[in-house]
């Protein structure tokens, strides 16, 4: 429960628990992106090509001090810690993206995938020197026709028994590989996902080290490379098209953690089931999704850093005679940022959560059985896709707050927004990943179909009782604990306190396990009924998407409470709480039609949670600058011209 | 009455019902935006030097033709005809939106200053080289401290009575002009807004015609111009701020239609009270409101136009072993696009009848009365509120349902997102135009003090009965016919049918009159309590917000009810009945909270309406690309890569 004095802010204090387990890694990640600072105004004065440049040499500089290779074995050069290198990267958002794109394209993508899915002849062939920055490379998977679906990629790897040597080939422009970064301009080498075909079988698909460049940069032959030109933002990455043109490349150059084809053409996995095997080999790759939430949660923090200061130095209207009323002060600003702060540190401490299960599952010395993975990935998925929408409608909401100011490139909401807004729909389109969490908490991972085959679902849970669909869900055993701790049986709904997190925590609960259910129901129903399977998926698709949002919702709600009642007591805990509460109360407001519809909300408790976030904001109101500063966003990279000091904008009168 | 079989449309009739009173200047204006088409390509190859003059080469030769002078006297080279003007710049959305606010800076701002503040000196001597765009000119009002609250503005202008000039000065960084279009490279004229002031007296704000550079090009002598640098988009656009150092100009120069000064110093106003008089003279330029809101809307047709047609080529899932489902033929999708659809014809319509309003207001030969002068101007800030608001919103959802494809610059959705973003913060920040809309509403339009001050608003009404508050809006007359077509008295919002447009406007008519009454009843309370009047207007501002929208939702739907019922039966008049019901549909649930709360909504009922939203959106799935064919966005504007014919995703399969 809420302490509800006037809230202080142990900023420092503040800051190393946000830091968590990585405060030296946070630390010198803040010190390197100050040395590169300039980057930030190069954005914007450099023409494309020339930013490309710069960015790729600041890349192979930071890979020279060991910044990106944290997550790589330390025989290749790496650091060894999962974790720190998550660390690393999420501290990266605070500075220019198109870096931190690049970083992740070379480091997480390309270097990830000779690491998840090579053996040790792909490791000692080329981690030392992509790990050091010295080989580039890019991860060809996406195609023009294919973005979601991966599955169904077109390109093809035909293996020519004669020689003993894969024929990759693009077969048609739909097949073509598209929005690759690092392939328009500096990658030698691409992991290129296709189909494997042997002796005419297809075995599904598979990944293989395809040369594209020659060392002095020339395109190979039968590789044909197109940039993709401008774009929203990043442009300092290199983003392009890759065709391939029956390019031969030796068997060896499979990566073959997980399937091999013989000298002789004889196809071999440990992994029995296709499905399987193509989702195992993409799971060993979520470390991709982990990082790109949490750049959009530290992406946040630099424009609420931003937004939040400017607010409390410009004035408007008010006080005839005197001077005008701070921004901050007016009460449709209050709601308009302090409840984006509060998000942000409720998805700050969820995503703490999931980099901690991605370490320990990536770090373990046994065996993970599957179901964990599957759970990993899912929190992945759902994570980043509410980390990223979060990313891009705080950014937006922030530039706006600063009116014409904002518009402004050098009061740096420009490049974070344009840089910030593909988030949503790479690394898997966030609609498409939270179909993939509703999957796994309706069919409780299981793993006996593709992870991306929404009719498999569909048929799958007609099949079973709504009533099993639901038991298997953890939900359900955290309903039971609603009713241990609430009084009152089922009159919780109205009686708890609602800044009481266990009121709020059974809110999220109930209504995860309702919509859950009632997706089973919808899904059951329609099979029944006798309809398409595809046309019974798409009614109830807003359904299943709005099922899994509530999942990761009350995640991210319990991840927040937890981190609360951990913090000892003092000025700290007391302000998270408050920022816990009107994180909790604003996510119901804002689907409190919902609750209502639900019989769980009733109008008047309705309209008193919309009155205490008005409370609770003007009690944050005081402490808003503390609160943004504690996000230790460095002050070179909220270099904001409207906030400079001796600038009009900046004066604090 | 929705007629729900399968709707057919008309394409052509369509159109021409869209484009209502100015078929041929419409049409004229699409063949114009395709003569100069290759701009597109310009906007995103050409540095920000070079576009710019490319911008602005476009801008004199559009002049030359025209097609930017339809607002002017035909005397001095206009057509005469304000309605044609607006219906002339709405239709330039389609196109490059630097082109288009460039136009909107000299004719709009620069040109609408001098016709509408000046009197017939000024217009000899300027109107008809700014009609041809021969003199090139800005419109300094804005101020780095001073966006929103202009009254407030800091430069001086200062009377000298020996040399019967006026002295411009800026006195500090805080009041330099800011973000002024046209003021970085190519004005040489400047209309500056200044506090006069005549023998240590102050006037208020007037309006100055100043010089700021020479034929060729020159800054002139006291004037210090700075380049606002690169912004989120509208880089074509010269944005700059400007220094005045005692910068002298005849007593001529002071656009005298509402104020004069006598040569031996003596200030005459025929509008005795000064807020009334400076409001009087901004109101002259509501304009531009009207102009940034239609603009909006029509940029939200290219956009739909090429996010339907992505989705209609786009294939993704499904269908084992046979080509994979059409983006479109998914639920969710559906939901995602076609009530944005809908919300565009309904704000087309609402904008034609403001625009219908601004035409006759500004076309009549006798005075028009003050109040209706008001709600004009109230009507044009609400409609560019949520015109701007909508605007941004759909590109950013049309980009992402594109995705990766959405997130390259040769897909349009780039220049449209970023040129459009500042159109919520400009021209008056949306927020604030929402509470000028309220304080009408709630003052009844009353004139006694400034536009913007919230605070004498409070008094203001803190001082009435609540009572008259709400007999006095129009909603309380409108309520009253609620109860006169919907039967079962008070039961209405149980009974009627939810396709029913009357049930609808009943809803929208009840929810703003409760809000408005509510927002009374709390400025009151807050008064009588004793409460600071900043304090009260502080709490209630998102309320006072709230309101405002609901009043202008309300506008809307009557705009768009009014259309259908007007048209001819037929198709079309059947699809837009479809297309009205899930307009008023989608904006009951997206507030549906609000209704529940204020038992004016079952929770049965509720669901039922968004079960019929997704219904709705099947029915208007087949007619999708007809729907948005109709917006009659030439071809050449809706050059997404993607779509070409013969590329991968424009293969309609």
């Amino acid at each position: 429960m809420a302490d509800y004095e006037q809230p202080q802010v142990d900023v420092p204090a503040m800051t190393a628990l946000l830091d968590g387990s990585y405060v030296e890694v946070r630390d010198l990640t803040r010190k390197r992106l100050v040395e590169y600072a300039s980057i930030l105004t190069d954005q914007r004065d450099l023409d494309r090509g020339k930013f490309r440049e710069r960015v790729k040499d600041v890349v192979v500089e930071l890979a020279g001090t060991g910044q990106t290779g944290l997550g790589f074995p330390t025989e290749y050069g790496g650091g060894g810690d999962i974790g720190a290198s998550v660390a690393a990267f999420e501290t990266m958002a605070f500075g220019d993206l198109s870096v931190l794109v690049k970083v992740g394209v070379q480091f997480g993508l390309f270097g990830g995938a000779i690491l998840q899915l090579g053996t040790k002849k792909h490791h000692d062939a080329y981690l030392k020197d992509l790990v050091s920055g010295q080989l580039l490379g890019c991860f060809a998977m996406t195609e023009t026709g294919h973005g979601s679906n991966v599955q169904a990629l077109g390109t093809v790897a035909t293996y020519d028994v004669e020689t003993h040597e894969f024929v990759i080939t693009t077969p048609d422009d739909h097949s073509r590989k598209d929005y690759i970064g690092n392939a328009a301009a500096h990658a030698r080498l691409a992991v290129v996902f296709a189909q494997l075909e042997i002796g005419g079988q297809s075995e599904g698909v598979h990944a293989f080290v395809v040369p594209i460049r020659d060392a002095k940069g020339k395109v190979l032959k039968d590789v044909r490379i197109e940039d993709d030109g401008r774009k929203i933002g990043l442009n300092g990455v290199d983003n392009g098209r890759i065709w391939f043109d029956g390019v031969r490349i030796p068997r060896e150059n499979l990566l073959n953690r997980y399937a091999d084809v013989t000298e002789t053409g004889v196809y071999r996995s440990e992994i029995d089931n296709p499905d399987r095997r193509f989702f195992t080999m993409l799971g060993t790759l979520v470390q991709g999704r982990v990082c790109v939430g949490g750049a959009s949660i530290n992406a946040s923090k630099v424009a609420l850093s931003i937004a939040t200061k400017y607010a409390l130095g410009r004035r408007q209207f008010g006080n005839p005679g005197g001077p005008e009323e701070l921004l901050l002060d007016y009460g449709l600003h209050q709601r308009r940022l302090l409840p984006l702060i509060a998000r942000t540190y409720a998805l700050h401490f969820a995503q703490e959560v999931l980099a901690g299960q991605l370490h320990a599952v990536f770090s373990a010395t046994a065996e993970v059985d599957e179901r964990t993975r599957r759970a990993l990935e899912s929190r992945a998925a759902g994570t980043k896709a509410l980390g990223t929408w979060h990313g891009s409608r705080t950014i937006q909401e922030c530039r706006e707050a600063c009116g014409g100011a904002g518009y402004l490139s050098a009061n740096r909401f420009d490049a974070l927004r344009a840089d910030t807004d593909v988030f949503t729909t790479f690394e898997g389109d966030n609609h498409i990943l939270l179909q993939l969490v509703a999957k796994g908490l309706l069919t409780d991972y299981s793993s006996e179909f593709s992870d991306l085959d929404q009719l498999g679902m569909v048929r799958f849970v007609a099949g079973m009782a709504v009533d099993t669909v639901v038991e298997k869900t953890s939900v359900h055993k955290l309903l039971e604990r609603v009713k241990d701790i609430l009084p009152g049986g089922d009159d919780w709904a109205q009686e708890a306190e609602i800044v009481d997190s266990e009121y709020q925590l059974a809110m999220f609960r109930w209504r995860e396990e309702h919509m859950l259910a009632g997706v089973a129901k919808r899904l059951k129903a329609g099979m029944d009924a006798g309809m398409d399977p595809k046309e019974v998926f798409s009614r109830c698709q807003d359904h299943v998407i709005g099922s899994a949002r509530a999942h990761v919702e009350r995640l991210v709600l319990e991840a927040f409470v937890d981190k609360v009642r951990a913090t000892p007591d003092g000025p700290n805990k007391s302000a998270l709480y408050l920022l816990c509460d009107l994180y909790a109360l604003s996510a119901i407001e804002a689907d409190r039609g919902w609750w209502m519809e639900h019989g769980r909300l009733t109008s008047s408790r309705s309209k008193a949670i919309s009155k205490e976030i008005s409370e609770l904001c003007r009690k944050l109101r005081p402490i808003a600058e503390d609160l943004v500063d504690a996000f230790g966003v460095p002050a070179e990279m909220q270099a904001a011209e409207m906030l400079a000091p001796g600038t009009v904008e900046g004066q604090r009168m």
